[in-house]
C-alpha cells in the first residue's frame, strides 16, 4: 500500500492508507462496467441478430458482478476508514471529494435490496419488449399493465433511497441521473421557461418570415454525409485516435473511458441536418468523456458528474455552436467538396435559416429549440404525478394530451405519437427527462460564460477555430470529473445559479429575427 | 431444480440433482469468457489506438473471474456428487461426457497455483511486447531472457499438470490444445510425412512445368476483393445472420459463442488469393462454432473438442475445397462480375493453377500446402527439445537453421526470417504448433470419408453446392461438440485412426499432374 500525498491541497496531508485499497476496488469494479460499454455498443452498431439472446445474459451477469464488487462489505469499511480521517476529509481535494461521492454510490446501491434490483431488472427487460409491440399498435392498454408494475415497483425503489427532507419520492430517483435535483428545484427554473416559450412560440408562429426548409429535403448520398460529418466533428474537437463514430437507429454515445469513446449517428437520405445535428450532439456528449482525466480513469474523479451536466455539452455543441451564423459561414463553402453541385444555390441565409426551422411536432427527437422543453416539461409533470400517486397509470393517456394541446397547440392523434413514444418509462427510468432540459439551459448559461471569458470566440468559429472552446470546456467543466455536484458546478463556471435566462435570451435573440417577430 | 431425462440413451436414466446447478455454474464461467471473445475482437478490428492499455486489464480481470467461478470449490463438489451416480455415468449420454469432460477442465485448472498462472500472464505479455521488438531487429540476444523464462517456467507447468505415464513433460502442455496427443503419437504420424513430404518437394522442384503465378501478381481494388470473399463465404455456408467477417493484419476467428462468431481475413492489393484463402480458412473455422449445438452454449457439449480438430475444418475449406479445380470450375466465371475486365484472358487452368504454386520459404503463414507441414514439424521437434530440456534456449537458432536446410534446402538469413517469426513461444504456448498438422492431417481423412459418403460431392461444389458437404460435416464432426475425443472422433467418423496417408495421396494426386513430375 503506498500512501500519497495530496497534490491538489495546499498543506501537506497524507491520504490514508485505505484509500488505496479502495481505489483498487473502485477500478476493479469500473472495468467491469467499461466492458458492459462496449458490448452494449457492439450491439447496437456490429452484433449480427443471432447475438442477441445472450448478449443480454452477458451484460446482466456482468451487471451483477459490478454490483457485488461496488457493495463489498469491505469497501464500505475502506471508505468508513477515509472518512474518520478528519484533517483529510476537511482538505477539500480531489481524493475527499472522491470519498464523498463513493459514499453517495455506496450507500444508493446497498440501500436497494438484491430482489428489487433483480425484480426491476426482469420488468424492465419485459416490459420495453411489449412496450415496442404497443408502441407500433398504437394500443396503451397493452402497456398499461407494465406501467402500473414499474410505476409500483419505482415508488418501492424511491422509499428504499429515502425521501430527502421535505422533498417527495420523485427527488429520490432524479437524484440517480442528476445528484441534488429535485422536483421542486426542477419547478423553480421550469415555470418562467414555459411561459416565455409558450409566448415566443405564438409569435414565431405568428411571424412575417418563416426560413426555407428546401435544404432540409435535399437528397444527399449516405456515403458522402458520412465523410462530411466525420470532417465537422474532427474539426470540432472529437479526437478519432480515441474514440469512433458509427451509425445506429438511435444516436448514442457510449464506450468504455475516456481513451475508448464510442458514439454513433444516423443519417436520412433527404436531410444531412439531421446527421448533422447528432453528430455535433453526440461529439459533444464525446468530447466530455474524452476530457475527463485519464490518470482518474474509474473513479468519481474520472467520471461525469451527471446527466444534465453530460447534456449541456451536447446540446452546447449542437445548438449554440452547430446552429449558429459563425459556424455556418465555415461549413457552407465546405459543402461542395462534399456534395459536388448538388448545393448550388444555397446561400449561407438559406442553410443558417434551415438549421433553425421552428414547426410544433409531436415526437419529442424530432423537435426543434423552441418546443423541445415544452415535450420535456410534459414528461417531468406527470412522471412527478405518477409517482406521487396523484395520477393513475390509466389515466396517462389523458394527462399527457391535455398538455400538449394547451403547451404546443397539438391535439394528439393516437398513443404511438403520444404516451407511447419513448423508451424511457417502459425501461423503469423515471426522473430521467427532466436531465435533457436542464442541460439545454446549462448550455446557454455556459456559453454565455465562455464567451465573456474568451474574446472573439464566435468570430473564431467562422475561421475553423473551436479550440478555444472545447479547452475552455475542458478546464472548467471535463477536468472536474465529480467534483462539484451540478449546482456548484454552474456557480463555480458562470457565477450564479442556473436559470432560463440564458437560454431564453439566446434563443429569442436568434429566432426573433429569423421569423421577423 | 429441475431433474431431466436422457435424451439419448436408450434406458431412462435421470440426470443426478448436482448436474443442473452444475451446468449453471459452468454456463455462467462462460458467459465471462464469451465476453471475452467480443472485446478481443473488438481490440483487433474497432478499437481506437486510446483503448490499449485498459483492454488488457479489461481482459485480465474477466480472465480472473471466469478462473475464479470455474475452480471454485462448489463445482468440484458438483462434478464429484454426479460421477458418484455410476448409472448415470455408465451410459455414454452428451451428459456423461460432459462430466467426463469438465472433471478434465476442472483438474486442469485447480492443478496450476495462482502464482504461475499470473506470472505466466505477466511474464508472456511483457515477452510478447520484447519478441515484436526483437523481430523486427532481427535480434535473438534480446528475446532469450524471455525464452529462458518462458521456458522453465512451461516446465514448471508441466509438473503441476502431471506427466502421462510413459510420456514426456510436452505431453502435458500439448494436452491442453489437443486432449491426448502425445510426443510419442506426433511423431508416428509426422515421421512418414516427412520422408514423402521431402520428396515429393524435390521431385515439385525439379518438375517440367510450373504453374503460371500472374493471377498472384495482379492488383485489384480491395473493396471488390472485399464483396467477393463475403459472396464465397455466403456461398460455402458461412451464416451472416450469425456472425461476421471483418479485416485485421493476421486473420482469426473469434466471436462469443455458435450465434455470434466474429472472423478476419487480410487483403493484399495484388493478390485475392491471399484474402480468398484466408476467408475461406477462418470461414472453416466459422462454420465449426456455427455448427456447434445452440442448446448446449457454455458446456462441452456445446464446444470445439480441439485446436487440431478446428484446424481440419478451417483447412479442409481452405485447401480441399479452396483449391480444387471443380471449386474454381464454379468460382472462375464469377470473377468478371467482381472485377470487370482486369480478369480477362485468365483461364480456368491459369487460376487453378495460381492457387496451387509451390514454392519454399521461410515464413510459415505464408507456406503452400507441400511445404507448410515442414515448418510445423521443425517447430515442433524443437519445442519438444526446448521442453525435455535436451535443448538449452541459447541454442535455438542454430538448431532451426540446421533443419530449415535439412527439411525445406533453405538457408535462414537472419532470426527475423528464422526462430523468430511466431509469437507463439513468446506467449508462452507450447505444445500448440503440432496441432497444424494434425488439422492438415484430420481434414484430408476427413474429405476422403466425405467423399464416399456423399456420392457426387465434387461435382456439385462445380455447380456452387456446398450443402452436402457443410451438412455433413454438421452431422459427422460440429453437433458433437466435446463428446468425442479427437483420436476417438476420427475413427468414428473416418473408420479408422489418423494417418498421413490420405494427406499425401491428396498431395500428389493434385501437385503432381500440375508440376508433371
Amino acid at each position: 500500500m503506498t500512501s500519497a500525498t495530496l497534490q491538489s491541497s495546499t498543506t501537506s496531508i497524507k491520504t490514508p492508507k485505505a484509500y488505496e485499497e479502495l481505489m483498487d476496488r473502485v477500478r476493479d469494479a469500473h472495468l467491469i462496467g467499461s466492458t458492459e460499454g462496449i458490448l452494449s455498443w457492439d450491439q447496437e452498431t456490429m452484433m449480427p441478430e443471432g447475438g442477441v439472446e445472450l448478449r443480454s445474459r452477458q451484460l446482466a451477469i456482468l451487471a451483477r458482478l459490478q454490483h457485488q464488487m461496488s457493495t463489498h462489505p469491505k469497501v464500505g469499511e475502506l471508505i468508513a476508514q477515509c472518512e474518520a480521517d478528519r484533517a483529510f476529509m476537511d482538505c477539500d481535494s480531489v481524493e475527499s471529494a472522491n470519498i464523498v461521492e463513493l459514499r453517495r454510490d455506496f450507500n444508493r446501491a446497498t440501500k436497494l435490496p438484491e430482489r428489487l434490483i433483480s425484480e426491476l431488472a426482469e420488468v424492465s427487460s419485459k416490459a420495453q419488449h411489449d412496450w415496442a409491440t404497443a408502441r407500433k399498435a398504437s394500443n396503451f392498454q397493452m402497456f398499461l399493465p407494465w406501467l402500473e408494475k414499474l410505476v409500483a415497483l419505482n415508488r418501492e425503489k424511491a422509499a428504499c433511497l429515502g425521501i430527502p427532507a421535505g422533498g417527495e419520492p420523485w427527488d429520490a430517483l432524479a437524484d440517480t441521473y442528476e445528484p441534488g435535483c429535485t422536483a421542486a428545484s426542477v419547478t423553480k427554473v421550469f415555470t418562467p421557461l414555459r411561459s416565455r416559450l409558450v409566448k415566443l412560440l405564438g409569435d414565431l408562429m405568428g411571424g412575417t418570415r418563416r426560413p426555407s426548409n428546401r435544404f432540409n429535403e435535399l437528397a444527399l448520398p449516405i456515403d458522402a454525409q458520412a465523410k462530411f460529418v466525420r470532417m465537422v466533428v474532427e474539426s470540432i474537437g472529437f479526437d478519432f485516435q480515441r474514440g469512433r463514430l458509427d451509425a445506429s437507429t438511435h444516436p448514442f454515445c457510449g464506450g468504455s473511458h475516456c481513451d475508448d469513446v464510442r458514439m454513433t449517428t444516423r443519417y436520412s437520405e433527404t436531410c444531412v441536418n439531421d446527421a448533422l445535428g447528432s453528430s455535433m450532439h453526440e461529439a459533444g456528449h464525446g468530447m466530455y468523456e474524452q476530457g475527463l482525466p485519464n490518470r482518474a480513469i474509474g473513479t468519481p474523479a474520472g467520471s461525469a458528474i451527471s446527466l444534465g451536466i453530460h447534456e449541456s455539452q451536447s446540446r452546447l455543441w449542437e445548438n449554440q455552436v452547430g446552429r449558429g451564423l459563425p459556424f455556418w459561414k465555415w461549413c457552407a463553402p465546405k459543402l461542395e467538396g462534399f456534395f459536388g453541385r448538388s448545393i448550388d444555390g444555397f446561400s449561407l441565409d438559406e442553410l443558417y435559416g434551415a438549421a433553425n426551422i421552428v414547426e410544433p411536432g409531436f415526437i419529442r427527437v424530432d423537435a426543434d429549440e423552441a418546443t423541445y422543453n415544452m415535450h420535456v416539461m410534459v414528461r417531468f409533470e406527470i412522471e412527478r404525478l405518477l409517482i406521487s400517486g396523484a395520477l393513475a397509470p390509466k389515466d396517462l393517456p389523458g394527462e399527457w394530451n391535455r398538455r400538449y394541446k394547451e403547451y404546443l397547440g397539438l391535439t394528439v392523434p393516437d398513443d404511438r405519437r403520444g404516451c407511447l413514444q419513448d423508451v424511457h418509462w417502459s425501461m423503469g427510468a423515471f426522473g430521467y427527462f427532466p436531465t435533457y432540459t436542464l442541460g439545454t439551459l446549462y448550455s446557454a448559461q455556459f456559453f454565455d460564460a465562455a464567451k465573456r471569458a474568451v474574446p472573439g470566440l464566435e468570430d473564431g468559429f467562422a475561421k475553423g477555430d473551436f479550440v478555444p472552446l472545447r479547452e475552455w470546456l475542458n478546464k472548467e467543466i471535463h477536468a472536474h470529473g465529480r467534483r462539484y455536484l451540478p449546482e456548484d458546478l454552474c456557480k463555480r463556471v458562470t457565477g450564479s445559479p442556473l436559470s432560463s435566462e440564458h437560454y431564453l435570451n439566446y434563443l429569442e435573440g436568434k429566432l426573433r429575427p429569423l421569423y421577423n417577430c
